[in-house]
């Protein structure tokens, strides 16, 4: 069996949440360019991999996959004794609770983020006009989202107990881009329980690892 | 062990996902009604539930759990050997498949289909403002994301394969809203295959079950 294959920049946020996870679990992967200023994302040989012409598609062996949170919930299943082993977490509730934390990631933090981040950082690199309102609207969203996680770090350690999960990584991509960034990383260092946890999942060896690849010039 | 209750009302597209996942893994079940236009979804008991105020809340003894497709996904791994046992698909790969097209749902199919649905059916209801604007770009994207799934459901029978699963299952509430209650069923039932599709899976017992439920007036 050869390495797993991931296609996308390492700058996307879906395919920096796929690099994350195979990082903490220590599985072996070629990372391969899709340069999406040239619109590979939307070549035909792209979309037999991934129809919607999003990054990142996945590959092990004849097994093709999209959608990152997808991914990285197969890449835990098929390589449980490898690596961090508590990255779904244990037993039916505590894979349910990484689950549902994963989700608020998705449907609550993501789209604010999200917009924030394409405000904030691609509108101005791409020359195109801002939006103020836009910006207000997902701000304002995004602190309501972050005083419902602050109660809940000021709970446990991490989003879904005691360990390090898929729930927390998730949301490193976009929240990486926030604080590092854009003049709005407050909105998450300024939390006192948001703030700590966002200097603990950080700083971990996978996370500086994809920042790194991250800072590469797109191919 | 008591049944598991559901807290919220079947008119919620995320709470009708989660019956109709218990339906189709023939689990019983409570419906304790929480009444939006009073705000009973934000008050302090319910927040102990549902942080984020939002509906459904899910109760299995102890374990609380909220997001539709995490409770969705709980309690397929809870009951496995229950009713429609392949709702989760068979295998890692099988399993990774419906997960990826859950997850296209959640971030393809959702958002254009859940701002249709608040412009087409719930303004109106409400007497707000309708965003002319707003039906447009999301109508544009739905069809976009159903040109997808149409090759797809060209290829499969149903999304994740030869089998209905909650891939499938994670749509019915969205598409039911559109085709039963807006005059844009159409960009579903137009589509050859999606048709063919939604005819499908829309006509189990399990789902017309879930719209009975939703017929009922709010409590």
């Amino acid at each position: 069996m050869g390495s797993v294959k991931v296609y996308g920049p390492p700058m996307s946020t879906a395919v920096s949440r796929v690099l994350a996870c195979l990082l903490e679990k220590e599985v072996e992967f070629q990372l391969l360019p899709i340069n999406l200023s040239k619109g590979q994302h939307k070549s035909p040989d792209f979309l037999k991999l991934q129809p919607f012409g999003q990054v990142p598609a996945f590959q092990d062996d004849s097994t093709t996959l999209f959608e990152s949170r997808a991914i990285c919930r197969y890449i835990c299943d098929k390589f449980p004794a490898q690596g961090n082993k508590s990255l779904m977490g244990s037993g039916q509730v505590g894979r349910a609770l990484v689950d549902q934390w994963v989700e608020a990631e998705a449907q609550s933090f993501n789209p604010p983020s999200s917009a924030l981040i394409f405000q904030l950082v691609f509108a101005p690199s791409m020359r195109l006009k801002t939006d103020p309102a836009a910006i207000r609207e997902s701000e304002a969203k995004l602190k309501k989202v972050l005083d419902v996680y602050d109660r809940r770090l000021g709970e446990c350690r991490f989003l879904a107990g005691d360990e390090f999960s898929l729930a927390d990584l998730s949301h490193l991509p976009n929240a990486h881009y926030l604080v590092t960034a854009t003049d709005r990383g407050h909105i998450l260092t300024s939390r006192k329980n948001v703030g700590r946890w966002w200097e603990e999942i950080s700083t971990r060896p996978s996370w500086k690892k994809v920042a790194e690849m991250r800072k590469a010039p797109l191919a």
